[in-house]
């Protein structure tokens, strides 16, 4: 890890959070008791499935946009066919911008609807059968249009704006010890990390079938992974960026992996026990305590990040058991 | 008015909450800006919805039990087909106790479902068509049996209970001027009411088609009324209590009406906009500050209380325009 900086800096993230603090909800923490395999933990949920948009993604699009020295008249343009299109979207109908949208085919119908309805001059192209696809799109129209690309993790401004999430919840729970982030491509984590620059554990979840972070981390450098699994329309990142993977190697404690089934209990735990509806990426953090993944010590004050909530609110129901 | 007195004070509310706090949530504000027919207003949400049992309502019931000098070995009865039973089983099964909830046969199956799983020493009784039927049974029940009586507001420590929903707002939102309250029997507003003693402006809302207070405040005393509507399984008393019509007279400012489709707009709303799954009788509140039922002034700080969760979270959902 010799010379590897963190991409962003306090300060960056302190700029930030009075950047975008007009446009973004300071969203709560919650205390619960969860269930565990040792037994019921008291933790501090934070609840940024709240947050403008349905996910932490509005920060670092926000702070993104607004940190631009100036955005031309074609725009913004972003690839994503969840949460962070959802997230500039939004943006760009707040500060009345031009907005193109890549959205790859395999994109969830409760999110490209989400998408379609922001309005406003936000156009949705579809293009591609997969994530990584629509992104290619998409760079190749900035690079024609000269729009202003939004990168869902791998820009500085990006990361900083999901640090704001991170510097909130300090201030609300500064007691904390430890902090479990579920990680797609990096950036809300890279923003964990740039901020507590080592002052806090912070613990990566991902799920098993879309493993980018740990893949990066055994191979000393991101790499392509496969992805797939129930969570794979927000955490389903092909590689890291490279931006996220250097705060990772400087500020991550762990890095952990949670089955899809893991996954689906932790989402039906957070609306049978706390009625939250999650997204299965947004469940995927409190996955870690549940399946026993990551077991705490035993004065060890934990704090999960609940970070996204984009998802049909029918799936989150326990099936009957008389069907 | 003259002679009438609120029937709990502050210090009642200060020692249920200390006497609860154990076993209950403390849960959230949230602030958001919301659209009504003047423009949008920014309005403090206390996520009530949260709490344990995904109501209010354990409040009033750990207040009532574990303020009673002794339980009986027959341990705790309540009727309930809804929010009010599942907390005073969940009372029960945490304090080891017994208790028994009659249910009429008009409880949604979401509701008795919950009820039936918390299992213990709990046992479930459908009795009668309608809620005013079961608490029938009940009281007929508890006369023979010596159990601890449970009722779901017309008792001063089940409105103590719930006024320390009313004090953790205070401290959490100090500025707040109004705040707008669901009515059904009155427990949660006579908490409000017993706790702010007229430092706030306390707004009553009931829906158009179940609305004791507005009856009773019309008549000058409790009266029974007609009850029907999408909220009717939590807010669908038929008379509201004594007490809390006593703590109405001295410390509720207005009493306004919204209509079914006024409370579902809100319902959908609170998902689309805030990733939130209210129950019909937890988005009543809202809907009078959507619908423009409830006016504030330019400057008046308004919190509105979101008090229940308990419903189909499929049922949030805007059905979507292609069906």
């Amino acid at each position: 890890m010799g010379g590897v900086t963190a991409p962003a800096t306090p300060d960056d993230v302190a700029a930030a959070a009075r950047r975008i603090e007009p446009h973004v909800r300071r969203t709560p923490v919650l205390d619960v008791e969860v269930p565990t395999p040792g037994g019921p933990r008291r933790v501090t949920l934070k609840l940024e499935l709240l947050q403008v948009t349905g996910s932490f993604k509005v920060r670092g699009a926000f702070n993104r946009v607004l940190s631009a020295p100036e955005v031309p008249p074609v725009g913004v343009i972003a690839a994503s066919g969840g949460n962070h299109g959802l997230a500039v979207a939004h943006v760009a109908s707040t500060l009345g911008l031009a907005a193109e949208i890549f959205v790859p085919e395999a994109s969830p119908a409760a999110k490209v609807d989400r998408l379609r309805a922001v309005g406003g001059r936000v156009g949705v192209t579809v293009g591609g059968a997969l994530y990584a696809d629509a992104q290619e799109a998409a760079t190749r129209r900035a690079a024609e249009s000269g729009a202003l690309v939004v990168h869902p993790y791998d820009q500085v401004e990006v990361i900083a704006g999901q640090g704001t999430m991170s510097r909130e919840l300090e201030e609300q729970a500064p007691d904390v010890d430890t902090i479990l982030v579920a990680v797609g491509g990096g950036g809300l984590i890279a923003g964990a990390a740039c901020w507590f620059e080592g002052r806090r554990r912070i613990v990566a979840v991902e799920p098993a079938t879309s493993c980018a972070l740990a893949a990066a981390l055994r191979a000393g450098h991101p790499v392509d992974v496969e992805v797939s699994g129930v969570a794979a329309d927000s955490l389903g990142a092909r590689r890291v960026g490279d931006l996220p993977f250097a705060a990772a190697q400087v500020g991550v404690t762990a890095c952990l992996t949670v089955s899809d089934d893991e996954i689906v209990r932790a989402q039906r735990h957070l609306w049978s026990d706390v009625r939250l509806v999650a997204e299965p990426g947004g469940a995927t953090a409190l996955a870690a305590l549940l399946s026993g993944a990551y077991v705490p010590e035993p004065d060890e004050r934990v704090a999960v990040v609940v970070c996204g909530a984009n998802t049909d609110p029918a799936s989150v129901a326990t099936p009957r058991a008389d069907g």
